[in-house]
């Protein structure tokens, strides 16, 4: 069992975590941003999932995400523990963590499985990076390109020509970060799917496309000048040149998610969205 | 095999379809519509169903909709045929319709199936009606009631009250039909989920919704004052009071639709929709 | 000066306005829905409009609609007191009733315009209703007919022929009530246009249009079957037949409204929609 | 005088022109670009507005952004020609441009006048730049920036922060241009007015606002890390820092467009966008 904290302001809960995990007796490791807080001798993440029974993630949903990703691909359990400010993956308040450990070495917890995306970037033969996202893999143009062509293809058989801004995959766990705001549908976990949402397309009648999460999508880009930018979650990017591809599939290894036996999905999505209650 | 036009002007197609099966010795039913236009006996769709072996439909989408729909529960092929305009559902032109014919006698051609929603209407314990629909199921405000609260349960979890013109679920057969004009998102077919969509929503945070089509949907009908009404397929529809239940499932009867060898759903969609091709 | 509270939860309100009132030396007369609450005898807000020196409205949204629809030609201000919940309207709480009338009587308080719409109803030569909206002109299929085209010029140009559930001309008083929920923008008062909104329209490019207020508009109205409808500000309706004309422009009869001294018109947006504060 | 084309493939049309205005003895001046493909000698834009009587372009839209602004505060009319495609702005086909000549030479064509905006980028007390746009200012987040804060105010009353990708301030020429994409309304020219559409927005409320074109707004940028960028006309791009403050209003010099007879309005964007006719 272990802790990672991303920032200061989280060190009276992890302080308080380790407390209750010392009085029950459970060991943990520490990751080096938790150690650097707390003292003691860190451990990579990666190396961590190796070894690690649980992971308690302490922060918001950006450190969860980072997390998720850098764990790899063993199917370890994630327990999201937020600041005080419920998010749509933290969301265990402080003032809920003792019970839910105790529910946790009960046994008594279910996991949510959460779709990853396996997204690599390919530059003729050459795999230029490969990642697991939660969220998205995010294409854009960049600064100095006014516009994007993203031509797509599901399965080898082609979609569109996406024109504008660029193209957003996600998962059900990333329709509610920035895929909603580019005009996507919410999906909920589960809704074995994922989304294509065109950003700002130059063409009206493009909409959000909702395929089986079975599909390959494949994409290649092409910016109308300079050069194009491939973002995983909001926290890793790349340059793609014109003619780049990006490949987009689900993995066969998704997320494992603790959930919190305090509140459901709609729950989370009513409070952060601010829908009234049925 | 059968025939089943809705109008007068598939008259020509329709004596081409009944010439080209005789050539081919294969013997076919007509229904009502069909028999008050090529003349001979009709027999009801219903009843066709059961005995054919595959139900050739030429006319228009809604053609194709009625009879998913009266078809019934059997896993029977449907053929599409339009009347030189290509539909979402119909997709072989009257001009193709040779190729196809010797298509489906040799075997060769594929089958999809399509989601068919199983809508109950309920008021208290007695069931008002109860449908199979392929493209979707409207809860809608009257002409005299200016809104309606629509209370929506998945699986028994509430979801929210979507307050506003209604709300719309719709299976990715129907999510290029009224949820595409009302913000929806596209499902592609295999995407095995289905899509609530909020019509002209009251809260401007309200989004389509992707649920996955395992899940038990349950709406209660309230409209701030007269009736609330529920469409299905946009060819049935009946009144609602406050109160009124409308449950919606997938239905374990999906459509069995005869794929067109000449066009895939991306080839439809851009047709369709004046979409740029990759 | 005079009260038009719309229902018994505003009669302590209204009571303690009459106190004021009458303290100050203020003559008022009541509307009938005012007396039936207070007793004594009421006077038709028509009829009222032409005596008194302002109308104070204490109530709704909705009421206040009423009482612009209601009111007539005349310059007469309209001040707006809510009954606790800040309405787009009805800007003044209770408790700052005392404050503003105050500043009322010193002549202290600025009155904004509101464009109001002349609208007329055609069928042939005969006119079948004229009436001055506050907030909206909208044309809507009714529970039977799937579908409406509503042919639309502006000063004699053809604009498009919207197809789908409707059309809505709105003011930028109305570009807070349902234009917004069917996807338009918001008008803030003294831009001196109008908004055409479609309401699920079938063809994905339609997007809505602002005009100028000078602008004419004439919509001829085509249900696909049965009949339309015609609604003012939510609260009158009447039947429209296929080839009926709606013409609308903007009065050159505004409506005068006090403006509230405790909050901007973007306090007020921001409350209402939620947004964050710069 | 005088002809800007932007590219060797409207040398034809420049030269038919350049005929047509010998044979009917009219004088003209080149611009540099036109020159480096005629010959003879080119005058710098600005300098030729100045002198000419009418400013000629052959070109797409861009090339009419780029002459409207480089011309300067000076009234002069500008006739758009287009190489074949019908543009936004360049409304007149090749073929016309006989006819068109006629009529100008006749002083019977109308002229146009498009809203420009005065932009003026601000650090501190430092002007960083001021320039004529015909279309939009958009402040974007740049490439390593997540999300930016954008506080707007509008004649020194706060609007709301806008926290996603950016903000765009348009003018109904621009109206067709970026913001569309983005989910702005399509402003109709004389409608006096701008409108301001948040690009992604991280709040779901957050709707395009229409604002009176006498609206002074000012945005104070604030990137959640790196820098920001301000773009003119998708043509002038600069580099705005944490704090920096854009300033925007209508310009006293709007730019003069000669209005092609052979087409309305709406008859372009029924053409560009793909509406039906009326």
């Amino acid at each position: 069992m272990c802790l990672k904290p991303g920032a200061t302001d989280v060190a009276d809960v992890a302080r308080h975590l380790l407390d209750e995990l010392t009085a029950r007796g459970v060991a943990f490791v520490l990751d080096p941003q938790a150690a650097a807080i707390l003292g003691g001798e860190g451990v990579e993440r990666g190396a961590l999932a190796e070894k690690a029974d649980m992971l308690i993630v302490i922060g918001g949903d950006g450190t969860l995400l980072a997390v998720a990703r850098e764990a790899g691909a063993r199917p370890i359990p994630i327990l999201g523990v937020n600041q005080g400010t419920l998010g749509f993956l933290a969301e265990v308040a402080p003032e809920e963590l003792d019970a839910v450990l105790d529910q946790v070495l009960a046994g008594s917890l279910d996991v949510v499985l959460r779709t990853r995306l396996r997204v690599r970037a390919m530059r003729g033969d050459e795999e230029l990076m490969q990642v697991l996202a939660l969220n998205d893999a995010v294409i854009n143009r960049s600064d100095l390109s006014r516009m994007i062509d993203v031509e797509t293809w599901t399965n080898g058989e082609p979609v569109t020509v996406y024109r504008g801004d660029g193209l957003i995959v996600a998962t059900p766990t990333g329709s509610t970060a920035y895929t909603l705001s580019a005009g996507g549908p919410i999906l909920m976990p589960g809704s074995r799917a994922l989304v294509l949402t065109p950003i700002c397309p130059h063409g009206l009648s493009q909409r959000p496309v909702v395929v089986p999460d079975t599909s390959r999508i494949e994409m290649h880009v092409f910016p109308r000048e300079g050069t194009a930018q491939l973002t995983l979650d909001g926290q890793v990017a790349m340059t793609l040149e014109s003619g780049d591809r990006v490949l987009v599939e689900a993995s066969e290894h998704p997320a494992h998610f603790v959930v919190s036996p305090f509140r459901s999905r709609f729950d989370v999505l009513r409070s952060k969205l601010g829908w009234g209650r049925a």
